[in-house]
């Protein structure tokens, strides 16, 4: 008979269930549930008063993902026909750092009447901006005492990751603090409400929230620097027992079971993140394959046997991603986000006109048109920083920059040039993990844009130099997702013992891959050559004037 | 009884008539006449065997000149309803260098049967560049000889100038070249129509021919460095004697009379510049006031009373714009143009949408858009490059540049940032002649573009710190060429006796002007400083990335 696992894919505005054949990874069925609240950035939801948030802010309401077990499992299971009782694992994967304060038994503060109205005690959603100025202080307070903390995460601990957040709930709301018995990601609260059991993954504590294996959590001495009410966050609101990835959190609760329609007992995975469970089911388990995911922004994942500091990337965490290999991470900003940017506010009515009458997306008929040119023949130049510099500049203050234009310029130049620019900084990051002591020798796409934009894939693959191969899920997170589920359930169940096992039989890549062709590669050395001199004329200090405009913005803006 | 003058311009694509009350300078009436062949630039016409031109040529024919007298002229008589006998002077502006070959009387080449099928027998319009060759070559010898000449145009002779055109015909048509008597620019050539008299006017002589007041031409030993058979062209095909701006160069023939339905002996002018007859049109007779013509490119003229080397400025010449004055131009070729560009190929469909609802341009539309911003407010700052940089540069290989653009970048941001771009390039050019000795103390813009956008002109005085005025004129040239008409005739015969009374009396500027709004110039103080730095950097050999991208191209369109 054969065997199933689910895997769930918690996203910004809906969560994905797809049911999956241990066997060979086959997608059986899928079924995404949208959140009934979606991202929370303008008020609270109307029963709970409507308070309009600060800019910057972007909440989420638990109960929204309560209701993808209850909506989405279902689904699947009654899509493919299959028997609750063939299904012998589940898994998830969250956003990060996606996270809560709840009442001791798990209770969400803002299920409670007496705090619903307060925002901080909703769910403060991965891109909730608004502890910029914790996250600020944080970072110079661990440069000052020299924290080496720091140079496992670039240099840099983001205003998006946990102890930012945490602090911001107690700089503006101490009584929400206080009343927070437990500060968790939203990730670990999900399997809590599956097992009836708190757990805490060691990814989001490795990458969002300055963990390590060796270390643990800085010391309480560091948490007391940042504020006085701070001193004892680790051991009054987290927990210092952290789950390696690949271990089981628990068996389905009897309530749970109710919601989805899976046996009570079916083994639940401990949490991951969306980026990294995407790793192993892209077949990649070792060092040397470095993982891009490629959607708005791009996020690059390479594991590797040692331990090494490279400048830039956005953290590196032991059993991070695989377990036995040293997960390092490493990001762009703006991938797909510059090209809808690009679409929205650059493309002229008459290539609108043609896409229409010719019954193609404006993108479709741009990158037609953008493969029609030769490398070097726009004689543009960009550097990709619309959204700023993730790795290896760590700098939200750079902004982009285009050179190279003529009278004679065309929009699909420019369309090509942008691509272009993301495919330099891909390079940028995997030469600086090479430079660095972490190899990279191919290149695996999972995510939207792969799919979509053939003429993107070949120009990686050409300025990169390397093989870029293609996950063959449409999927990936929630395929990761399912195969820890196969990894919880166990061999004996009919799952698999290691995330290596699983791979192997569980995920593929696509037959087509992309090959670097020698002549484009020619003409991108060159074109990279001064890429890398803007990039680093712009990006490393020798001209501050991307700041130096912000500030004149900034200046104007206040009057 | 008052007394009229004419002024035609000779432009690119049509003359214009202009019939102008010499008392106080009223336009009376005007008529434009469409040249039949236009600019020849793919094919001769059919009567010409059709030949194809090569890339780059742009060619006219003269007769569509003698039509403008026997259209344009009549047409403004009939419209007017004045008298033949009241018109007192006729004067004519032409684009430079628009040159022809002739026999000995005038005839031009190509209205003789054995040569009109051969492309250098008709007139080169200034726009033909295919003598870059020749001028790549004059510069390099010039320069190696050390002829002093070059710095009286800001090192480099231009290959839309006299020199290199008639090279380009000995080089390419030999025949053609002995058979021309005369190599004559087009300005003087319907001077010599009109006249039954060659004359050679000092303007297109000294800007456009290498010619002088102190040293005349080069010496014939430069010519004959360039090439042999080119050693004695002033003498043979030129002319030594100059006329003075503001001379008479005869009285109408009778079959001019006949064209043009006016009288024989009317004074005719010596023949000008379109750009140059603008000035006194514009009020300017004396040093401080700068003049910019704007339109699809700046060209940019001040008086000066002394002899000095500005790098990078087109052009000086002694007499050359008004008799005892330095005449000193620089240029930005990228300006109007500029704006055209972006309107084609960056204004997304949605705003044109919205500008046909409201029944305006997309450059309205912009306009207005990008005046709702403040300086500094959209954090972008552009090199206006997209045709190279003409001053202080003198370099066609630069390009554009776009800084600072975000996920945040609208359209009327980028637009803004050009028209700046623009206005920084005009501050820069201010500047090179203030720290050379030539003083900037106002601006008088004409052209196009001041009527169009008020927050281009806004946005100049800002930049620059400067009142900017605007000529009162919508046809400065056709005016300057009536006021240079009224000259010729002299006062006695109710005309005025120099360009300096009938400036004051026939020149007006507009009431409205644009001052510097104080908050506006110190948030563009900051933006300048960044500009210049830019320049700078991109444009004086610290970075010479815009030349590489250029030659990637070229090698890669090579194969």
């Amino acid at each position: 008979m054969p065997k199933y696992a689910i895997g769930i894919d918690f996203g910004t505005e809906s969560g994905r269930a797809l049911l999956v054949d241990v066997a060979d990874g086959r997608e059986v069925a899928t079924y995404v549930h949208s959140y009934a609240n979606g991202v929370i950035d303008e008020r609270l939801p109307a029963d709970a008063g409507g308070v309009r948030l600060e800019p910057d802010w972007a909440l989420q309401d638990p109960n929204d993902y309560i209701e993808v077990f209850k909506q989405a499992v279902p689904a699947v299971l009654k899509a493919s026909g299959v028997r609750p009782a063939d299904v012998i694992g589940l898994g998830i994967d969250f956003t990060a750092c996606t996270m809560l304060p709840t009442v001791a038994d798990g209770t969400p503060l803002c299920f409670l009447p007496q705090y619903r109205s307060r925002p901080h005690a909703w769910v403060k959603l991965w891109k909730h901006h608004a502890a910029q100025p914790e996250a600020n202080k944080l970072n110079e307070i661990a440069s000052r005492r020299g924290d080496a903390f720091l140079d496992r995460y670039g240099g840099k601990i983001s205003s998006e990751w946990f102890v930012p957040k945490a602090w911001q709930i107690l700089d503006e709301d101490p009584e929400i603090y206080a009343a927070a018995d437990r500060l968790i990601e939203a990730s670990d609260w999900v399997i809590w409400q599956l097992t009836g059991r708190e757990s805490r993954n060691l990814t989001t504590a490795g990458y969002k929230g300055i963990w390590s294996k060796h270390d643990g959590f800085p010391p309480d001495d560091f948490f007391r620097a940042l504020a006085p009410g701070l001193e004892h966050l680790v051991d009054d609101k987290l927990s210092r027992e952290i789950s390696e990835l690949g271990a089981k959190a628990g068996g389905l609760t009897t309530e749970a079971a109710g919601w989805t329609g899976l046996r009570a007992g079916t083994a639940v995975a401990i949490a991951n993140v969306d980026a990294h469970v995407a790793v192993p089911a892209s077949t990649v388990v070792e060092p040397g394959r470095m993982v891009i995911i490629m959607g708005t922004s791009n996020c690059h994942m390479v594991l590797g046997t040692e331990e090494h500091i490279v400048p830039g990337m956005c953290g590196y965490v032991e059993d991070g991603i695989i377990p036995g290999f040293f997960g390092y991470e490493a990001g762009q900003s703006c991938v797909g986000d510059h090209f809808a940017w690009f679409t929205e506010n650059c493309v002229p009515a008459a290539y609108e006109r043609e896409a229409q009458a010719r019954g193609i997306s404006v993108h479709q008929l741009l990158e037609e048109k953008a493969g029609q040119l030769k490398p070097g023949e726009s004689g543009l130049l960009a550097l990709d920083w619309w959204n700023g510099n993730r790795s290896v500049l760590v700098d939200v203050d750079l902004t982009g920059l285009l050179l190279g234009a003529t009278l004679a310029t065309k929009p699909e130049e420019i369309y090509r040039a942008l691509i272009e620019a993301t495919a330099y900084g891909t390079r940028v990051i995997v030469e600086a993990f090479e430079a660095n002591g972490v190899p990279v020798a191919e290149l695996v796409a999972c995510g939207g844009l792969p799919e979509k934009n053939k003429l993107l894939m070949q120009i990686y693959a050409d300025v990169t130099g390397r093989e870029f191969k293609v996950s063959a899920s449409k999927q990936t997170p929630a395929l990761g997702s399912a195969m820890f589920g196969a990894v919880a359930a166990g061999k004996r169940r009919g799952g698999y013992d290691s995330i290596f096992e699983a791979a192997q039989y569980m995920a593929r890549l696509k037959d087509e891959m992309y090959q670097p062709i020698p002549e484009n590669q020619q003409v991108y050395e060159r074109l990279f050559a001064e890429y890398v001199r803007l990039h680093d004329y712009f990006g490393r200090g020798e001209n501050d004037v991307m700041k130096r405009l912000k500030k004149i913005k900034a200046d104007v803006l206040q009057g």
